[in-house]
């Protein structure tokens, strides 16, 4: 990428807490970035929801950053990424709007050396088949089996991060993945909660005797950002569609003492 | 009860699909009863949200069932009943409204020998303190304990419902609770998606050596609605705020062959 338009305010929207992910990443690597998250807790989650529903979520969504002055539009929602990205280009023009489906894909054929690739997803990324689709643009031949894994989302929000229930349900997902694919060598981790469960997956792929790369869809938005990013004043806005209380705790986990509140706007 | 003015329509809501154990409920014990039943499918789940949201959207749905000529409505979702009934009672005063914590409440009181009562409901339902509060006001010197137990639902929902990883989560929630109250002989579902899960509940309360009496919403509000419905010509409608697709499926399971067809109803 090259002569690309800088940006100095860019806009962060996920169905809640789980994008958090990827602005602790831009806000690790670009300290001086102006940064606006706009969390949709009171209608989350998205992951079961139809591409209609999640489609008109993400509009307004977008609409709200863009109100708020941001000149480029992360959706960090794996499942909004799926569903909304071609309305959301066409209804925003003149804002780049940037999914994590296409990064995440990109990293994937990268690091895969057999080009078998799995995806975990929400029911609605898996059922859009955008991984797939994404995937086989950049590498035709390789083959990718994606696995809803829908109870991935409530383990991290309880904060089972690492605990047998989660180890058993991964186990419950993984094994027959695996069985079904000897030379799978990378799996994406395709929604936006599961970086957080990312050492636990690591351990079940190891004790499967299936060691995985594994690809976290923040780190490769960010690599994509990067060039277009220029220093601002390092402002930050989180806000959230329902009332703050509950979010600010779990916040407070991934950016410490960088945010000092988190609003309530009412979109919804 | 005595002299009830008798009820035609009924109306049942709920954050989605749980509702429809109070619906079924009802229809099995009054297959003549005219009854819309509504499932915000759009933005649920209402368990961890907070309570102005939850009754903001409460108060919509309810608006939708009265403008679709119901004469009385139950509030089948716990975390609405227990959020939201006081506004919806201020709001609609010409309309009985119903939840399902107090007849929860008055069928645990009415079986618990010891008076020691456990409550399994969502973050919402026992930061409402709901529960306790109708039981104390039944039996003041009753002990109630109430846990969240946030990851029932999700496991409901994907239909793990006598699965090794739903077994572990009880044992998580349920050992903890029986060992701080080794009198407690009663345990409440308090949420509609619980009663699917029974018969693992009632095998992981064996299992611990602490058989319960389960006490389930669906069952006691159909008890306290029974005097005021009287005999209409069974029309029934099923509506939901997301498309749907997804709930039809679901739904299929509950309702048999008596539900031809779900309709999409844009209240979000």
């Amino acid at each position: 990428m090259t002569e690309q338009k800088k940006m100095s305010r860019i806009g962060v929207f996920d169905s809640g807490i789980g994008g958090l992910t990827v602005a602790r990443e831009l806000i690790s690597q670009f300290p001086k970035t102006d940064l606006v998250y706009l969390g949709d807790t009171a209608r989350l989650p998205y992951g079961a929801k139809s591409p209609e529903t999640v489609t008109r979520y993400a509009v307004r969504c977008v609409q709200f950053l863009i109100d708020a002055g941001v000149d480029q539009v992360v959706v960090a929602c794996n499942t909004a990424s799926a569903h909304a990205i071609p309305t959301l280009r066409t209804i925003f023009k003149g804002i780049p709007i940037l999914g994590v489906v296409a990064p995440g894909a990109r990293v994937a054929v990268s690091a895969s050396k057999s080009g078998v690739i799995g995806v975990l997803g929400t029911e609605g990324t898996v059922s859009s088949k955008s991984y797939p689709r994404a995937i086989h643009a950049l590498q035709p031949d390789a083959k990718v089996l994606s696995l809803a894994a829908p109870l991935l989302v409530p383990l991290a929000e309880v904060g089972w991060l690492d605990h047998d229930v989660t180890r058993l349900a991964l186990r419950t997902y993984l094994e027959p993945l695996f069985e079904s694919a000897p030379d799978m060598d990378t799996l994406v981790l395709g929604c936006t909660h599961y970086p957080a469960l990312k050492s636990t997956i690591d351990a079940v792929c190891s004790s499967l005797d299936r060691p995985m790369t594994l690809v976290d869809s923040a780190e490769a938005v960010t690599a994509v950002l990067a060039p277009t990013l220029q220093d601002s004043k390092a402002r930050r806005r989180i806000c959230v569609t329902d009332l703050p209380d509950r979010f600010h705790r779990v916040a407070a986990t991934f950016f410490g003492d960088t945010i000092s509140e988190v609003e309530h706007v009412d979109i919804t």
